[in-house]
């Protein structure tokens, strides 16, 4: 960015700007690599569930000492999964969650700890596999946003913290405002690969990231996203069909198509009269968020006051404790399920693009031939296969599976997310919302006799309670958009998110900003809060500042480090006026930004012990990684990163003052 | 704006946040009329060629006077409809062009006058109509974008200076800020109606607008996009189907759909080879751009020179002039068509979509029963299924065709953008680049036996020129996916338009950039030229400043008005202090910015005679506009608002300075 920007008469050197530009593309192959990592957690699944399926389909039980048997063998599978999931975190404690929060906080000008370490990385992609395989309603997308946050942080870097030992000379994109523009486009092209929605992630950066941003910034993450979609989509072309070449299959995860049968010209995916309901199913959206949120945050808050604080193995049996329930939940549910005639929705069936596609992921469990379980239909399969079977498959759930079906994955759902595993949050928002919309579907059509689309309304249902937990506007409705690659769906999509978020805002926050706040993280608002208005200068600022010579010896500084809890300094120069002025005390700040140009932070390795800008952090989680890093010593460029960082944050406030 | 913004806390009346939310409807309302009216414009022209082509045929002429006689009727037709188009254009004069220029500087804070009028409105939207109509090579899309950024500043005052007896108690958004937001959303309408591109046309604000840019803004201006294309898409729908509620037809520009035939499984839209072709594509439409560019630059030097000076029916005439080498030029070319087979195309076809609708849009010209002229239905057809011929239509031109069609259509293109006729670049351009495209996709694949899908080639043609010509990136890259409303296409448009502008900035601006600069706008970039980093305020800053008391005599600031060339001056309040550091006269800058709290700028309606900020404007057409404008007094608060606009821009650059 500095080539671009500012100082552009100093960077001569072409080597520089050439990496420059050569750099988001090597960004990209590697998130890609990061996603088709990922996608094997579909297989996976997708073994155990057929194992456990196909035991049950061989040995035709139905005696209750069988069933056991195969509940006993899922329950095997799924606690070995997330027991080694919750033990990768258990090896890096901040891989837990979705990230979104996290890399929010970064791109805000908030470093925390270990966010955007190789270790880190590792351990996310490695345990949002197992964590989805272990059959948890976790999702893997927010772990691939972080994950390409990871990615474009440290590629550029071209060292490691966590292999230290190797190191090539190359000095350049040190500056934190480099590394924030990289770490953007990393998380725009997660979201691009996740979803394939290049145009989405670029404003997902712009959206949730970023007090600074400009159009060659724009431009740059809109490449980088594009390449990671498209560079997904070529190994995914060229190894599911082997055609190498082609570009067929967009993001992890696609909607399928939307579309009317050919020969029908009644049937329209949606009508003017339909955005009456779209509204209410928005507000209805919005309030089940706001629950979700509510319930999430006094979990996270009972978690952090008692579960953290005690031994780590805790966590572990917590996360082992959410399987048990979760798979038993599953099994019994199932159980519940009505055996539904497979010839009906077949008849129907054929109406609607890739039919096949959609049956082949149909659950018999128990049920005779030529029948099948729609209650074990939604849950013995990936979340996505649940997912395209509500928005494709065509009268086939009761109402009944439906309200079951919402009702215990909000519930699990909600529980799930905070259990110290990798899990993301936008799939299983995406499926429970799915179920709510395609009950009203169900109940509009069948009930009141309403020609609609119910894919239709299961979208919408998806989009309100994931706008209603999420609270993002722009960005989910470009990704939203994109995912299902049918523009016509803008109006509706656009109207649910807006309706949901304004009724969610009412009662609390999106669940990101929830657990940004429960962590502590300064986080600066677009918009200040009103009582922000009335504060000055003064209200705010130390009046006693602690300062530092630039020749300060090494003693003082430990000293002084130990003694306050800041991480950056002011260096006060030899100019004796200056020094006479800042002994006033009255015109702080003024002081402080004069002394930027003058000033080089002093910071020793000793600083780390404490950790820096922890103090305020309630989570004992983050204080826990902080002593596992203090060994750790970094470059002493970092110490003029964080000056710079303060100053920029306060230049940011100054901005925002004005406009 | 400012409700959710700074001054939250002083807004207490909900009528005024309800009006706020409620605004922006309505605009699209009227945006959607407008586009209605410009819509009517395709159905002038093609009733026009329905009456040209109908003689020809009916009478069956092959003598020469005879085609003569048809020539003549066109030509007739052509010149009423372009000089109706002229005429109002001598009556706004701004309503000339494609009006983007001028809107640019608009948001950028530069206010040309009369550009946001009713009157301008008027003449704009019914002129383009004509010229449209009157077969120049003119795009309305431009027109239209014009037409929404004025519905956008205009609507919200609830009063009109063209109108200016009717005046409703309305003291809302009357600040700069307030009427820059609503132009940006007008203009996004604008861009969003035109292509059907929502977010395209919300990136196109933040693209090429608006040095000031929010999250809640964004947000407004994508809700009005999509009001815009939902209201248009329900009338389209309606009015054309008789299908009130659904909504089946998008903008007005459509590109088609691109889509592979359902059998066949080897075709691909494009694949990994055909990017590098894309590639070098890019560099051409690059090139082509550059050349298109500078020889427009030279064409309106010309004109500012030699032609504006001169009486107002000079411009008429020339208008005459360019319809009448046009009409000529298409009819002539038409001769030398080939005859084509009509089975042969056909054949092919039928594998493609929509193909009832392209055949009908086939010309015979002269050709003999079941054949046609290739050149005549490029040439005698509206633009638009000139371009969905080129898109869609397999393998029916000839090479030469194509090139004799590129090469006229580019000289006449380049002569008609500035003629004094309402007249847009977007569809002139893309017609142009398809043409070119569509030559090399014939090249590849007869030539060289390459199986590519010729619509594509056709379609990255398109965007390369287009790109070349206007330099835009992220919004036309986004506009031109959702336009063919095919996701799969961001890769290839992306890295075309990046690689044509970065040949074309190689050679000169954008011709948006290059005629605001002939226009003499002090347009601030995002990015500054090197010089300017060497710059200090006392370079720049005015040594001798002329300032007013508050107490000042009307008389006294007549005459400083007539004797200075500055529309706002500061006023020095009574406060001996500031006054007596003011006479130090060498901390400039400081003293501006102190005064902003206490100043009221003083502005007299005499100040209109020399027109304020026309000073630095070389074009003699401004300053008319400007003469006619004089008599016209505006409310007094115009004067706070050109401080504020000077003040908030002195701020962008300090802005920009910092980060």
């Amino acid at each position: 960015m500095c080539c671009t920007l500012s100082n552009q008469q100093r960077c001569h050197q072409c080597m520089f700007i050439v990496l420059h530009h050569m750099m988001r593309p090597l960004i990209v192959g590697l998130v890609a690599r990061a996603d088709l990592l990922n996608w094997a957690v579909h297989w996976m699944m997708v073994f155990v569930i057929g194992v456990t399926v196909g035991l049950l389909a061989i040995e035709k039980c139905s005696d209750k000492g069988c069933l056991s048997l195969s509940l006993l063998e899922l329950l095997a599978f799924n606690m070995t999964f997330v027991f080694i999931a919750s033990v990768l975190v258990l090896i890096e404690p901040v891989a837990a969650g979705s990230g979104i929060p996290e890399i929010k906080s970064y791109l805000n000008g908030v470093k925390i700890p270990g966010i955007v370490r190789l270790r880190t990385f590792l351990c996310k992609a490695a345990g949002v596999l197992f964590s989805v395989a272990g059959g948890l309603f976790v999702g893997k997308e927010g772990p691939m946003i972080h994950s390409g946050a990871i990615v474009g942080a440290g590629l550029p870097q071209f060292q490691s913290i966590t292999f230290r030992k190797i190191k090539f000379d190359f000095p350049y994109f040190r500056s934190d405002r480099d590394k924030r523009d990289f770490v953007s486009a990393g998380a725009a092209a997660g979201v691009a690969a996740a979803f394939g929605a290049p145009i989405g992630g670029t404003l997902f950066s712009l959206e949730e990231g970023s007090s600074f941003w400009n159009q060659a910034l724009t431009w740059k993450v809109l490449f980088c996203s594009m390449s990671a979609t498209f560079t997904l989509n070529f190994f995914r072309s060229g190894i599911n069909f082997s055609k190498w070449g082609s570009f067929q299959l967009p993001g992890l995860l696609n909607f399928g198509e939307f579309k009317c049968p050919d020969g029908d010209k009644n049937c329209h995916l949606w009508t003017a009269v339909d955005l009456a309901f779209f509204v209410l199913m928005g507000v209805v959206g919005g309030l089940l968020g706001a629950l979700f949120n509510c319930m999430n945050k006094y979990l996270a808050k009972y978690r952090i006051r008692h579960i953290h604080p005690k031994a780590k193995f805790i966590r572990v049996l917590e996360s082992l404790l959410v399987t048990m329930v979760t798979t038993i939940v599953i099994f019994a549910a199932s159980m519940l399920g009505e055996c539904r005639d497979l010839s009906t929705p077949t008849a129907h069936n054929t109406t609607l693009a890739g039919s096949e596609d959609i049956n082949s992921t149909i659950r018999q469990f128990f049920c005779s031939n030529k029948t099948y379980n729609d209650m074990a239909t939604l849950f013995f399969n990936p979340q996505e296969a649940a997912i395209h079977q509500l928005f494709h498959q065509d009268g086939t759930f009761s109402p009944v599976t439906l309200s079951v079906f919402f009702f215990l994955y909000f519930l699990l759902a909600c529980w799930t997310y905070g259990v110290s595993v990798p899990s993301g949050l936008f799939v299983p928002s995406l499926l429970c919302g799915a179920a709510f919309g395609r009950l009203v579907a169900n109940v509009l059509k069948v009930k009141l006799g309403m020609d609609i689309y119910s894919g239709t309304f299961a979208l919408i249902g998806a989009a309100a309670f994931l706008g209603g937990v999420v609270r993002m506007t722009i960005s989910l409705t470009v990704i939203l958009i994109e995912s299902t690659n049918e523009i016509t769906y803008g109006l509706p999509i656009m109207i649910t998110l807006m309706v949901a978020k304004w009724t969610g805002d009412f009662f609390n926050k999106g669940i990101y900003d929830i657990h940004i706040q429960l962590r502590g993280v300064p986080l600066l608002e677009w918009e200040t809060e009103v009582e922000m208005d009335r504060l000055t200068a003064s209200d705010i600022m130390e009046t006693n500042l602690t300062y530092v010579y630039p020749h300060t010896r090494v003693q003082s500084l430990v000293s002084i480090l130990r003694t306050t809890v800041y991480h950056a300094f002011p260096v006060v120069t030899e100019n004796r006026q200056n020094e006479r002025d800042f002994m006033k005390g009255n015109i702080l700040i003024s002081n402080n930004i004069h002394f930027k140009k003058s000033s080089v932070v002093s910071r020793a390795g000793e600083q780390r012990r404490r950790c820096q800008s922890m103090k305020s952090y309630p989570s004992s989680e983050l204080r826990n990684v902080c002593d596992e890093q203090s060994a750790a010593v970094e470059p002493s460029e970092e110490g003029e990163d964080l000056l710079q960082q303060m100053l920029e944050r306060s230049i940011a406030v100054t901005e925002f003052r004005v406009t």
